[in-house]
Order: structure tokens, then C-alpha cells, then sequence
């Protein structure tokens, strides 16, 4: 099984606090230890950084903690791996084209006998159950959207959703998917999700012994929502995502859940 | 203006040396200062590093150096703007995914007027003239080769020269392509390349200095291609490529050039 995070933020933030926590869980406080990675939404276009060995003792992950990257939307995974040898190309976040924009997937779970037909672009590079799903969804977003117009998260959202629960059935699937405006995050069984925003207050990390005052790093205005497999802080209020639920986040708030729009 | 370099082997190699002086032309000995990037086809996969700075003082390009990645091939690029902004979605080099694998495109030049009809899945995210002529590129090779078995290079080189002579009729086309097996590299102008084998000797930087005895990192059978824009060593015999050639090497050795194989 692999650890999920992400952060949306309505302003570009730096989440190094989190991914330190988050990168201890990767071979420190928890054994996953065949490959990380984490994928930067920037303004101007997005990055992906992978590695095939321990999160928690990775000159690159140390590096990225060092020199933050500030981005609106960022994606990490660490992974122990279940499909798949282990290498860059079954590291987690896979990347994908698709209307013009870089499309970054990540999955925790394991999926039984999910063979889908790959007729179009999409295709796999590695041998993970997990690139397979996230190539079939894209091979059926494109499908039923076309090729044209970048669709937004409202069109994209019940489709999602829809196709979700249907590769749900092969197993676990929890997943978090970017397309640099908006994130798609997925549970079958195991998600949490917090909302920050003014006032902010102290924090203490799950994973390191670490504290920090977020009031000192955001104003008034700012407002983030960070999305794990398990908590990362605590003195917050994470929630659990139901099982089967799918819930989109931009701009730092909640803006759809499954089969029903939430009021922005 | 920008500059290309590129390292094709039959080992996986560090080219933290070449790298060292081929970063100084990002603002130190030439003011090419809009980006740099550098992609690695290793055995497990493709990473590709970019930043929208300078590669002289980079932080990141300054960490890959002394954490050398050691790949049979990079590609490299380090940019000065001609058509589109300064960011990210323009640096080179480009990646795209065809038949499984992660193919990586470098350019310098400047094509006038070079707007073709995009149908497929390749489109480009930046404004580059570059990215234009990659996707195009892709889509050509999907066209005629279709989406199924990878195709060698055998089959590639012949329909590239072809194409790539049609896209320099819109002027300065120079750029270098890897498919993560082979690398094509196409001048209109200005590329130079040299092939390095045993026995092997002291060579210095141009650009910095610095010198190495290639003799102690490279073993009686290993063998390798570097390509640039301009030579990067003293002591060692560039050759320049003559205007509209096309060349692919791969384990370290020239396969194939415009319109003639090549003894392997």
C-alpha cells in the first residue's frame, strides 16, 4: 500500500512542512520504501520529480525541502509497492497530456484483474495497476469530451466519478488526480481532508517532531485544503472521506462532492 | 538563441563533467538565461529537470551536479528567448508519450511562420515555435507509423529527415530528439558531435576550468556520443554536422545519417 497527499490552495504556498512529515512516512515512521514523488502545479506550467528509493533519506526529497517550490496544487505519493517492479516509471505521480495541460495521478490501493482495453494515446509506460486506471480514465474523459475544449471541473467531476466507482470494484482504489486548476480526490476506503484558512493557528506534525505557527507563513485571505491518506497534523480537524466518495477541490474549498454541487 | 547538448552511451554515464560546462553558457560564458533543463533516459525511466532561471547559479542544476544521475542518455538545453514568454511550459526540452515511452525534444532556432494543423493528441502547453514542431513531429510519426509496435529507428530516421527538411524551410532548425533508445539529432545550422572510446584522455572545459583524465571514469569497452551546439572541450575532435543532416546514434555509435546507413 503507498501514502497520498496533496494541497489546493487559492495562492501559490510551499508545503514543505507537510511533505517533510509526509516524506518521514516513506521508509521512517512507515515502510514505504520502493519509490516517491511529488508534482508541482505552478503557475507557469508543471514538474513532476520521482525516485525509485526511500522518501526519507533522498538527497532530491531533502533538496525539495530545502528549496521550496510554491505552487497552488501539489501531489505526492510514496509507494510500497504491490504491481510492478520497482523503477521510475511505476513511481507515482504518472503524467499525462491531455488538452493542452499536464493531468498528474497518484493511487493507493490495489486493483484485481483491472485490464482495460488501451485502444487510443494512453498508454502505459510501467507495469502498475495504477497507471493502467489512470490511462483508462483518461482514455474516457477523452471519449466523452473530446479532444476540443479544455472541459472544467463541473463536466469532468460526475464522469469521474461514474468511471471511479466502476474500477472500484476490482479493489482499493484511492486516488488523487490534478489537472493544474483543479483537484479530484477519490476514496473507496481510506482518505482524510482538512481545510485551512484564517485564523491560523499552531500545528504539530503526526510524523516528525515538528511544530510550526501557520499564522506566521498566511494572511487573512489565504485558504488551502490538503488532502491525506492518514492525518498529518495534529490540533486539526481532518475528515474522512466516506467510501466511494469523490470530492473537487479548487481554490482552497470544496466545490463538488459526489452527486451533489456544493455551494462555493 | 539557445544551446543543445546531448550524451548517447552504451553505459550508463554521469555527464556531471560536460554538464558542468555546458551550464556555465546558461548567463556565466553566454547569455542564454530564460531556462534550462535536462532530461535523463534512464533504464527505469525518464526524468526530466527544468527551471525557468539561469543555469549558472541554479540551485537545482548546481544539485544534479554533485548528485549525478547516471543515464545512456540526455539530452540537455539551455535557453534564450526568441518566441514565447519566460516559464516554465516553455522550457526545453519538451517530453511527449508515444508508444509507451517518453520522448524528449530540444531546439534552438527560430522557425518564421511555422503554424500547423494540430488534429491529435499532441498539442503543444507554451507558446514555443519549438513545441510546435515537436507535436507536429509526433503527430507525422503517428500518422505514418501508426500506434501500435514501437517503431525502431530504422523506420523513424528516413521519415524524420524528411519532415525535419520541410519544418527548416522556416528557418534555423537544429534540435535533438530521444526516444529514450535513440537519439536523433538534426542541424540546419550550427550542431557539432564527437565520439569518445578507448584509449581515452585528459580533455578540458571551454567553458570553465576544468579538466579531466577520461580514463578514469570510462572502461576499455565503454563508448560514447556527445552532441552541442559548439565544441565543449579542448583536446578532442568535434565534428561539425554539414546544414540539413540527420543523424542517430545510439550505444554509442552513428547508425544512421541522411539518406545513407551507416556501418554499425
Amino acid at each position: 500500500m503507498c501514502q497520498l497527499f496533496a494541497l489546493e490552495s487559492n495562492a501559490p504556498t510551499a508545503a514543505t512542512f507537510s511533505l517533510a512529515g509526509f516524506a518521514a512516512r516513506g521508509g521512517d515512521t512507515a515502510a514505504h520504501v520502493d519509490g516517491w514523488g511529488v508534482a508541482f502545479h505552478e503557475a507557469s506550467g508543471c514538474r513532476v520529480f520521482v525516485d525509485a528509493g526511500r522518501a526519507s533519506d533522498s538527497p532530491l526529497a531533502e533538496f525539495l525541502c530545502r528549496h521550496p517550490i510554491r505552487a497552488r496544487r501539489i501531489v505526492a505519493h510514496i509507494r510500497k509497492a504491490t504491481q510492478g517492479p520497482v523503477g521510475l516509471t511505476n513511481c507515482h505521480p504518472f503524467r499525462r497530456d491531455g488538452w493542452g495541460r499536464s493531468w498528474t495521478f497518484c493511487h493507493n490501493g490495489d486493483l484485481k484483474g483491472f485490464q482495460p482495453r488501451l485502444t487510443g494515446p494512453f498508454v502505459p509506460m510501467g507495469q502498475t495497476d495504477s497507471e493502467r486506471a489512470f490511462c483508462w480514465l483518461m482514455q474516457e474523459l477523452h471519449a466523452a469530451l473530446g479532444s476540443g475544449a479544455i472541459p472544467d471541473w463541473g463536466v469532468v467531476a460526475p464522469l469521474l466519478a461514474e468511471r471511479a466507482g466502476y474500477i472500484a470494484r476490482h479493489g482499493e482504489f484511492n486516488f488523487l488526480l490534478c489537472d493544474g486548476e483543479a483537484l479530484y480526490a477519490h476514496a473507496s476506503t481510506r482518505l482524510h481532508w482538512l481545510q485551512r484558512h484564517h485564523p491560523f493557528g499552531r500545528v504539530r506534525l503526526v510524523d516528525r517532531d515538528m511544530e510550526i505557527d501557520l499564522a506566521l507563513a498566511n494572511g487573512a485571505d489565504d485558504r488551502m485544503v490538503l488532502v491525506a491518506t492518514e492525518p498529518l497534523t495534529h490540533g486539526e480537524a481532518w475528515t474522512a472521506f466516506e467510501p466511494g466518495e469523490l470530492r473537487v477541490f479548487s481554490e482552497g474549498r470544496v466545490r463538488w462532492k459526489s452527486d451533489s454541487l456544493v455551494a462555493a
